[in-house]
């Protein structure tokens, strides 16, 4: 960015990187309406030739100012960068703006889902409940307001929602499919969509749909649109009920991207009921993003700030976990845990346990 | 941050860098609430030693949730580090949450100020009136908002505003004061910040201090407490009305952090009005951060993310400017350029300008 001078110190480091995260909410609007309004989009069609702001402002629906606010917001948030002629380029950060699903499959969650409710986080965590969802909704918990969410929050959660489960799936789906189950129970099944995939890759296994009955209601549609109802049972449960059991008689208990929506006490309480439902030579398959678990950085930094989703919007009590955590909680509940597999989809671990009786 | 690997190449870095800003307004929450908590007080006074969750809980108002998931919003913030103990220590940048006063300002200011506001960005951008003000008041503008905001909000404000001009005005008082003004014609002059520093500093000089009425009975309060007001006189006016005119006589105009609340077009017309109500030998002086004219790239980031807060709070017209824009406004405005001068307080610069006749 030749306009702006290089840094000189380590402390000057510091301080940017301070003042990112700082202004980082202005910065972030500010992207996501460079975005929204096609400035992006324009800016990657041009590639290496750029465009100078009179260039855009014939071709975009902005003002002069609007277009020059938002042109400089996105050079103090690094997502484009500009010459000495007054060209404007999309440098590689904001490359991926355009580009990358799962950077704009979390910008819109976050815009769309979590920006309003952060602000209520003090609160969040005074009462133990998520205050922010009073944003978008007048339900306890994100789970029981899903199929009423306003738009675009509604569209944005399940977009963020599915863009990981759906990668993970593609990867665990022919791992499970190779046991060779006959019985699975899908514990917190939500809109079916594992179900789904699990029922059209294995024609021998059947499936039982456990979650709250407005979520089954919704997963039994999807499972008969796609003719897939057959080999399918319904079994609704309130996983937060303090006498919680589930189901025995079940190859496999499968529990995908369930156990972050809920606090540790809870999670314990689920473990412990799969414990008791699993026969012998039944398995717990956990599957969930752990941060200690993550290759890349940036991969951590997500999952940690997710957790304030959960804290703000979800429930006020899940959080993205560290394996170190959830893998005491599971010996804690009387589970061996026979295997830990990681780098599945876009950093999912499976933890598989068996009963430790 | 020996928990998280290191990055391996340059995309690893963008995507980094790409999620933090996505993640950018929970993080922020998270800092805020880390701060305000005073967990990171705790971490400053517990330096190189650190303190473990356990410690920490013992010492704050937090559940044991809460302070799970702050601390590692605060690792992936990158204001802690966590050793493979559990011991938690604040990083470099965490230091300046407590220890630097211009991160703290800026800090409450986006938290108390910008943070909701920030929301109604593409209100703003379309109506071109700053929507997000209606956050926080229902004046049109923060200008006649400023003395009924609520707290925190104007306690924010005011610390963020007078924490920059405090620190040029140092620099600029005396350098006014060389020049021995007998007049001087204070346009937009808020509180009478400026106004009782340069009579406190220098015993001759007779300031005319120009605003709106309702900021003119502020700055006279505050100028009457200090007994500076026997060498003050006081000009309501209103720098938004199409006919304006600014009173003649005067040695100096002095318009310090104005002219970034007005559009370009008004900016003009202000200067305008300026060089007309100019004598010969009269000068003009145009005090204000300009985002070229800064050393560090912390500062420019700064300036770029204010505009935001320009656009969805003060009132939907104001900018940040870059000096080039503001020498043509002048030049435009029949005012010659005498001097530029940079690096004033905390990066202000200021334009010397006469009249051009």
């Amino acid at each position: 960015m030749g306009f702006l001078p290089s840094d000189e110190s380590e402390r000057s480091d510091a301080v940017l990187f301070a003042e990112r995260l700082v202004f980082g909410p202005l910065l972030f609007q500010g992207v996501v309406s460079l975005r929204r309004r096609g400035v992006l989009q324009k800016l990657l069609r041009r590639g290496g030739e750029g465009a100078t702001l009179e260039t855009l402002l014939g071709e975009l629906e902005l003002s002069r100012y609007g277009l020059t606010v938002l042109l400089e917001a996105g050079l103090a948030a690094g997502v484009l960068q500009v010459d000495d002629e007054g060209v404007y380029r999309l440098a590689r950060v904001g490359l991926l703006f355009e580009r990358d699903p799962m950077t704009i499959a979390n910008l819109d969650f976050v815009a769309d889902v979590c920006y309003r409710a952060a602000a209520h986080l003090d609160a969040s965590l005074d009462s133990g409940e998520a205050r922010g969802l009073r944003e978008l909704s007048d339900e306890e918990n994100v789970y029981q307001a899903l199929s009423t969410l306003p738009e675009p929050a509604k569209t944005s959660w399940f977009a963020f929602d599915h863009f990981y489960s759906d990668r993970a799936f593609k990867d665990l789906v022919p791992r499970l499919s190779a046991r060779a189950p006959k019985q699975v129970l899908d514990v917190g099944a939500n809109t079916g969509r594992f179900a789904c995939a699990l029922l059209a890759a294995d024609e021998r296994v059947r499936v039982t749909l456990a979650d709250l009955p407005n979520q089954l209601a919704v997963a039994r549609r999807e499972l008969e649109e796609r003719g897939l109802s057959a080999r399918a049972h319904f079994h609704p449960i309130d996983l937060l009920s303090p006498e919680l059991s589930l189901p025995e008689g079940f190859d496999v208990i499968w529990m995908s991207q369930l156990l972050c929506c809920f606090g540790e006490e809870d999670v314990l309480r689920i473990l412990r009921a799969a414990a008791r439902a699993l026969g012998p030579g039944g398995e717990l398959w956990i599957v969930d993003t752990f941060w200690d678990r993550q290759k890349q950085r940036a991969a951590a930094v997500t999952l940690m700030g997710t957790s304030l989703y959960f804290t703000t919007v979800a429930n006020g009590r899940g959080r993205m976990y560290d394996s170190a955590t959830m893998l005491r909680l599971a010996q804690e509940a009387g589970l061996s845990v026979k295997s830990v597999e990681d780098s599945l989809g876009l950093g999912h671990s499976c933890i598989v346990c068996g009963s430790a009786r």
